[in-house]
């Protein structure tokens, strides 16, 4: 299976790409879409949905792996994310490629092992599932693979499960 | 000029539409666009999208005022309201039509002259100022003229304001 992981935001769409074959991942590609600041919001938001959607034609992913929004901090920035990640489902959504939703505490749980690691853990521990010579940049790209990693063990795990004993 | 006010929320768009002519207000239209609730979120998003483009494509409004996010209460409320509030945006801006936002207060300031006003005043207030004949129904349309009121009156005084002495 494909699955494209994306990180959303209106500044940075992080966003990670891997094939996985139920036992190891393979050919990671992984890259930020990027939006200048000083342009209206609804520009943002097409730039978004438009080059996401070239990307989905592109990569041809069978699912998708969005980070779910988990605020504590600052909810004036999580209402912007919420806008750019509107944008996306409905990019994934008409593209018909079926979006999977985590919290960042299941994405580390499912690449380090522990829903509570540090963020620099999980950059390294992705590095090293995939492969990967550098760590990822920018840092949102690494979140995309580490959602795509996340998202393809939990669909692996799941189709396990559902093979009659 | 004509404005389309739309009052987002994923279960419930409002929507209202106006002709303006800088001194009073006809052909007001109204409604609701609605989702179900047991579908998933980006297919809801999708059938906001949709709906929402091909009203505008009927109405063609000259503008689109969007209510801003305010919120005090209810934060998981709020992020969901921004995922629909960013594809509503986003049809908009597909569809050539420059949106406006303004909070509620500046609404109520608008409509009934008061920022604080009571919800129901600015109902009965929108219902005289349209000479509707009884109160547009769900309360999300009404919010939806309310908005459209407010954006051409704000933009009718700007084109006043920028008029030479």
């Amino acid at each position: 299976m494909t699955v494209l992981g994306l990180d959303p935001g209106v500044a940075t769409v992080g966003w990670g790409f891997v094939h996985y074959d139920g036992y190891r991942f393979s050919k990671p590609q992984y890259g930020a879409l990027i939006t200048p600041p000083k342009i209206p919001l609804e520009r943002r938001l097409e730039m978004i949905y438009d080059e996401l959607t070239k990307l989905i034609a592109e990569l041809k992913p069978d699912y998708a792996s969005i980070e779910e929004l988990f605020f504590s901090k600052n909810i004036t920035t999580g209402i912007a994310v919420a806008h750019a990640r509107g944008v996306i489902m409905l990019a994934c959504q008409k593209a018909g490629i079926p979006c999977y939703e985590f919290k960042p505490p299941q994405v580390k749980m499912a690449v380090v092992g522990y829903g509570n690691a540090e963020k620099k853990q999980v950059m390294q521990m992705t590095k090293m599932l995939l492969n990967l010579k550098e760590m990822p940049r920018p840092d949102d790209a690494a979140d995309g693979l580490a959602l795509a990693v996340c998202c393809a063990h939990s669909l692996g795990m799941a189709s396990l499960r559902a093979k009659p004993q």
